[in-house]
């Protein structure tokens, strides 16, 4: 769409020169994310302020000029690609943490700041953020929230939804608003803090986030356990999950991921059918406690060996193998696939079974590893050449039906994007998704926010 | 309003003869709540399925006849009271537990069941489900989700926000849907579960949930600390939670309170400008580092006693002093004014100060107690005559704005219902409200769930 001149000249007066960009490069460089789909937008715009993005939204609102939120685009789903257009809203330079208070277990940042930023700046506090993409070096809270991201300790703390106290935003009809609350409770009206995240850019842009911190627990102990064979790493996935003490960690990979791992980084990682990362946090007098029992439930049919790391140096190498599994899935196929369905975890065994079947009669390499404690499984589709490009698409297909019959759903923490946008309603029934899109409408009258994504 | 008689005999026929009541005894039963307000409904209707809720929703919205949801009627803010008439629905039929699932550490249940007999199912599997009002024996799931409800275990465990996966429910259009997820995490698109939770029944009839347990812990050990007064004591609550073990309950009760519940039930309840009992629980060997940390934690300028409980039967004797201040303050006062208003931790000495002086500016007696781990204060305004309760409304008031001044916010745990919805514009933006409003009526287009209840 050719944006009017006085639309533009409406955004430098109210942004300044220098923070509108219409040049081709700078464009392009804004018009893709880390699904590698790609469109082109008409503008981008670098948000300085919450009142700057007041405006922006009134003035994109006025001229029906479709506006998308964008954090460092690392997202999976195509969830930040301008498929319709428009301006591109980035929040790179909202990078302040405006407040750090541990007497209140909170923190206040704008949306730009980095999670892994974030993290560091708390951790003389004695505090975290719970949710921890691996992307967190390179990812802002605006985006996790957006996605309601997550990461390994979820399992034991949470995702961005169960982290969250308030935020402050502006939607798409142009209204700014503050929502939640600054205490660690409330039930003053609707949720909108929780109905935000994870509505990726589609309902207001997030200008401001009141996150809840958690102390840091000062000891931890990693542990490596291996198996004979999936269905039997699974098992103790669901045994351990059966117990009280829940691992901060706990993380699986299937015998092709560490095949794979293998190939690319030698014989430090263990052959084996499949693998379990455990790790066990708390405070130093609880922690033998907390591995014994953790180490009971590990150990059953089909366990090869349980190893606890002896210190920091050790556990740095018992994660060797996963670290090398993303180089290795890069080098054997460049149009990886990559899914994060999510089941509960007595459905575990099903599910890495049903893959390992899917493989087979799709011919194609398929990869699972992730986080096995919330039953949240990377499941990673290899094509390496067209032929297998082809078949990876009914392959999908197949994944997410049985992902929904096995009580599952098709994203634990990716989000939907445009990616996944046109198989929700395998996941959620037409009642649902028209509820969704009622509330849609009323934060967003025009369609205007980051049109095309999530809903189908 | 009259029920025309053709409604009448379409829901009889859905529900049958013996489901609907309209005789004057059962609705006057059906028209109060322990917010001891009350108006009369036009009908009762007592639910037993799922089907059964769709039609009743269809029903009344086709002859716009308001319909309020009920669970047990314990509520403190008239949520519950018909002040527009029609029918009342009632969940206490539908009290099946439906699905105790310790491997997915979930259970699925119907609205009606009660708090106390899903925690009495849960035991001998080792697990609970956090949210733990007072009122559990008599209190159902359905109103706990409605109003977000909590208790002294939030403070680690959370409230019904945090520990709940998915619902199925009736929205106010007559649709039935499903939202969230049965795995313990999720991003496929909007969050309306955490919608529904804290929405009072004015969005939808909430016909089934699914819960998220928690392993119970082992041991658990109980501590009380007497402080000189409630400045000290709040210092304390505070320095408690800026460490890293989080205690299980964290209660406390101001001089005033500890007055009136030692002239009640005798000196078993210490003499002391204020008091906190502690809660911390975890596996026994960890026990003993987690009691120490809070102990050293409750240790500061003021302490009078710190004394730990040897067993459970002592733990019991601690805790008479709490207990006996439900039946001393109706003693004291028929129209006693309960606020569960709620600050950030740090900020709980001010509001305590503030309370002070408001007692004694409007010469009313208060009695100040409550979840202090949250920052959760029970403000008990406790009018002997009528001269005192005509100077309760402007104190009310008065202590609303301190708590919104402080960062705080109306209500940690009861709701807004009918008492609380006219200050709601001093704790939300008009634009919150608006946007909350938008909800409302894509849920409720016609106006019919619960009307005059949460919105002003
Ligand atoms: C190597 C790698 C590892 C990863 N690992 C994980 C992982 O372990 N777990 C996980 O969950 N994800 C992971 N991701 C995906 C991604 O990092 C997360 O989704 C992250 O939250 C995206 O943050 P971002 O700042 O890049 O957001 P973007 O990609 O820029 O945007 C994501 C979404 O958020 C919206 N958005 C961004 N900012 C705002 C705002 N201020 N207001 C409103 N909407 C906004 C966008 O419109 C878009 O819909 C990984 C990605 C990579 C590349
Ligand atoms: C002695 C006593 C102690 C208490 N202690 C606490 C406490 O410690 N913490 C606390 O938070 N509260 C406490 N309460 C308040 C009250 O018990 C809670 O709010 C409880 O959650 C209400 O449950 P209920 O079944 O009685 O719901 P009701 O009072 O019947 O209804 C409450 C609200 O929920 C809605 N609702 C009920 N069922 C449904 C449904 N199926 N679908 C949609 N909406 C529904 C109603 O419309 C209403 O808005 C206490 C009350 C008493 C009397």
């Amino acid at each position: 769409m050719a944006l009017s001149d006085t639309f533009l000249s409406e955004l430098r007066a109210d942004l300044g020169e220098a923070n509108l960009r219409t040049d081709p490069a700078e464009r392009l460089t804004y018009g893709y994310d880390n699904s590698r789909r790609q469109a082109m937008p008409d503008a981008v715009a670098f948000l300085d302020t919450h009142e700057q993005a007041v405006r922006l939204v009134q003035r994109c609102r006025a001229h029906r000029v479709p506006l998308i939120a964008r954090g460092r685009g690392t997202n999976t789903t195509g969830a930040t690609v301008p498929v319709a257009g428009g301006v591109v809203a980035s929040f790179e330079r909202m990078n302040r943490i405006l407040r750090i208070d541990p007497d209140n277990r909170l923190a206040v940042v704008e949306p730009g700041v980095l999670n892994g930023d974030l993290q560091t700046a708390l951790a003389p506090h004695g505090f975290f953020w719970p949710p921890d993409p691996t992307s967190s070096p390179f990812c802002s809270i605006g985006g996790n929230l957006a996605c309601n991201a997550a990461g390994p300790r979820t399992v034991k703390y949470g995702s961005p939804r169960e982290n969250t106290l308030g935020l402050r935003a502006v939607a798409g009809t142009g209204e700014a608003f503050r929502c939640g609350v600054q205490t660690s409770k409330g039930a003053t009206g609707y949720d909108l803090t929780r109905l935000l995240i994870g509505s990726e850019g589609t309902l207001a842009l997030i200008t401001e986030a009141t996150l809840k911190l958690t102390p840091k627990p000062s000891a931890l102990r990693t542990l490596r356990a291996t198996y004979a064979d999936v269905a039997s790493a699974a098992r103790a996935v669901a045994r351990i999950m059966a117990q009280p003490v829940t691992p901060c960690a706990l993380e699986f990979m299937d015998g092709t991921a560490l095949k794979l791992a293998r190939d690319h980084a030698g014989d430090s990682v263990p052959a084996a059918g499949a693998l379990l990362m455990i790790e066990v946090d708390g405070e130093p007098d609880a922690l033998p406690g907390a591995v014994e029992a953790v180490s009971r439930a590990a150990r059953g049919d089909g366990l090869l060996d349980l190893h606890a790391a002896a210190d920091a140096e050790e556990a740095k190498t018992l994660w060797a193998a996963r670290k090398a599994l993303s180089p290795a899935q890069r080098k054997l196929s460049p149009h990886k696939i990559n899914e994060d369905v999510v089941v509960p975890v007595s459905r575990l065994p099903a599910l890495v079974a049903a893959v390992e079947a899917l493989a087979r009669e799709h011919e194609l390499p398929i990869v699972s590893f992730g986080h096995a404690g919330n039953g949240n499984l990377h499941v990673n589709l290899l094509p390496r050449d067209d032929a297998e490009l082809k078949r990876a698409e009914p392959c999908l297909r197949k994944l997410f039906e049985t992902v929904i019959a096995l009580d599952g759903t098709l994203s634990g923490e990716h989000g939907i994007g445009l990616a996944k946008r046109d198989f929700m309603p395998m996941a959620l029934g037409a009642q649902t998704l028209e509820l969704m899109r009622g509330i849609q409408r009323s934060f967003d009258p025009d369609g205007i926010m980051n049109p095309g994504k999530l809903l189908p």
